[in-house]
């Protein structure tokens, strides 16, 4: 939209990585390329799956992308201690590595989590003070707000140290991505009351209440993940894997209820014309007014807390889907989020101890 | 429906627990009193506070209902052990005590999740076998079956023996109430593949595979937890309390969305009669598809792995929930779940190990 007044920018994608590799990652680069005439693509992967999708391709958005060729692919369910051995030469490490020599100054990639998660950290380096990335999204909630959610699955396993950093990076994340001021966080639990939950989520709550930087509101329960109660949700990675994909889940339901009326093929032949064109009315209706709850619409989690950025797009992501999430990666850029969390670390956090 | 042809049964209801106490437990009790002519109940609690919400009762009703007297209350948010120290007298107590001296077959509380687990493990006692109870229930899903879920919260920290354990109480519960042969079980985790999720999961999953009488089929992810790709899903404590709160966080938002067809007032005097007419035929008919997932119809948690049937129901549940718990606990004793657990137990557990 405003591509134009802004600076020109770069952004790397895995073109290999997901469920569908090019078959989505290409046709959604050249959605991306159409919309942003201010953004430059570098597709890493097999020039011999790419370049067939684009034939017939406007001159203009082909100036703006060029093919860095990629010997192999990183599998989806590969071992990520494995994976990353064996990295040299994957579209993955490869579209990391652009970010690191200066070409990119973004990345996305919609293959393997966790070795996505431990090449960035290899190859991009923590920023000060954080000792693990957080995969991080924005959650559309009832209140025609949005609440950030972190950690949805870059590690299984959180101290209260590592809970206290992603509350400090959610909050900076709310600032600059919401734009919202002193934004309120807060821990998910399995209560309100203080006494509640895991060891490790009692400390946090103890660390962030001394914190007078961060708006730390308490605990919240899983149902308030959408009520609009909190601007950031803190989380170890498990708990907020399982949690968002219950929520894609029971959307996806709904969805999917929504857009089929009839129980059956035999009830759609008996449904008289009027009842047809009353139910695509319906349909329209319910679809726009439950749309923005669309999985698809919010894809693409940023890997926060690394001195560059890296987006990460779900494995299945469609065309639609994948084009959010480098969106995503260049409205991250464009905020200079990792600066800025490197910035409010550096007030927060304890200096090195 | 069928009572008359049922032997009698006896529930205890702690009709002080919950955030509404007697103001929904007594009108429950009395709506379950009226459809089950098998059924008398003990509602334990202030007969100050219950009596003159039983003015005006058929004197049917009033003959299979006793009140038992109950000095004091568990406060919802009191820390489970210090409540348990100080629970003489209490109602919740009071009515575990009547299953322990053989006055009620069940019990149904809307109380202090903690409270009960800790009570109920020390009145009622844990089944041979197994170290801790855990609290499980029925979720409807999208393929109009059904999917026993545990833990939800009985549990916060679990090792892998205890989450095949949950395994073993699931998969008799699915083939016990909802009739199934062979019920699949899964673990619910962050990803399909082996090498994913926590070392006790992955610990159980080792010990699932080689339980020749549990029909396991492996790792599911959050999304799956209402598609019917499983009869049984099993997580910790802490995962199962946050995900079956957040479905109901969503499905309550999209229910409500549903309710409010019009986005402010202004709008809804715009509309004409045929379009509010229209509105309201629409609702009424997603209220019907809908209608099975709302949290209401599935209230009641069951306390599997005691001796007796425990049941708990949501907090805040309203009178048509909490006499869904009853339901639940009426059908628990008639099932003779917790006997038909404690023999498949010894067949699948190792012995004292």
């Amino acid at each position: 939209m405003q591509g134009n007044t802004l600076t020109r920018l770069t952004l790397a994608l895995d073109a290999m990585g997901g469920d569908f590799g090019p078959c989505v990652t290409v046709p959604a680069a050249l959605q991306a390329l159409a919309s942003n005439p201010a953004l430059n693509l570098l597709l890493v992967g097999d020039p011999a799956a790419i370049t067939p999708l684009l034939a017939k391709i406007d001159s203009d958005l082909l100036s703006r992308l060029e093919i860095v060729p990629a010997e192999s692919v990183i599998a989806s369910d590969a071992r990520p201690s494995q994976a990353i051995r064996a990295s040299r030469g994957t579209s993955m490490r490869i579209a990391l590595e652009l970010i690191k020599d200066g070409r990119a100054q973004a990345c996305v990639s919609a293959g393997n989590t966790g070795a996505l998660m431990g090449l960035a950290k290899l190859l991009i380096k923590p920023l000060e003070g954080i000792e693990r990335p957080a995969l991080v999204s924005v959650l559309p909630h009832q209140q025609h707000g949005k609440t950030v959610v972190l950690d949805l699955g870059a590690n299984v396993d959180c101290d209260s140290t590592m809970l206290v950093q992603f509350a400090v990076m959610g909050s900076v994340m709310a600032e600059e991505v919401l734009g919202l001021t002193n934004p309120r966080v807060a821990l998910l639990n399995i209560g309100e009351e203080e006494n509640k939950g895991l060891n490790t989520i009692r400390e946090a709550a103890a660390q962030l209440k001394a914190a007078p930087s961060i708006n730390y509101i308490g605990y919240l329960e899983g149902n308030d993940l959408l009520t609009g109660k909190t601007d950031v949700m803190v989380c170890d990675g498990f708990v907020g894997n399982v949690t968002l994909k219950t929520v894609e889940g029971v959307v996806r339901m709904f969805l999917s209820l929504l857009k089929s009326p009839t129980s059956g093929p035999e009830q759609k032949q008996k449904r008289s014309w009027w009842l047809k064109w009353l139910g695509r009315l319906l349909q329209k209706r319910l679809s726009k007014r439950f749309g923005h709850l669309n999985p698809d619409q919010y894809n693409g989690a940023c890997l926060l807390g690394l001195r560059g950025t890296v987006i990460k797009s779900h494995g299945a992501a469609n065309q639609k889907a994948f084009a959010v999430a480098i969106e995503q990666a260049m409205q991250t850029v464009r905020r200079q989020l990792p600066e800025r969390i490197a910035a409010r670390l550096e007030a927060v956090l304890p200096k090195s101890d």
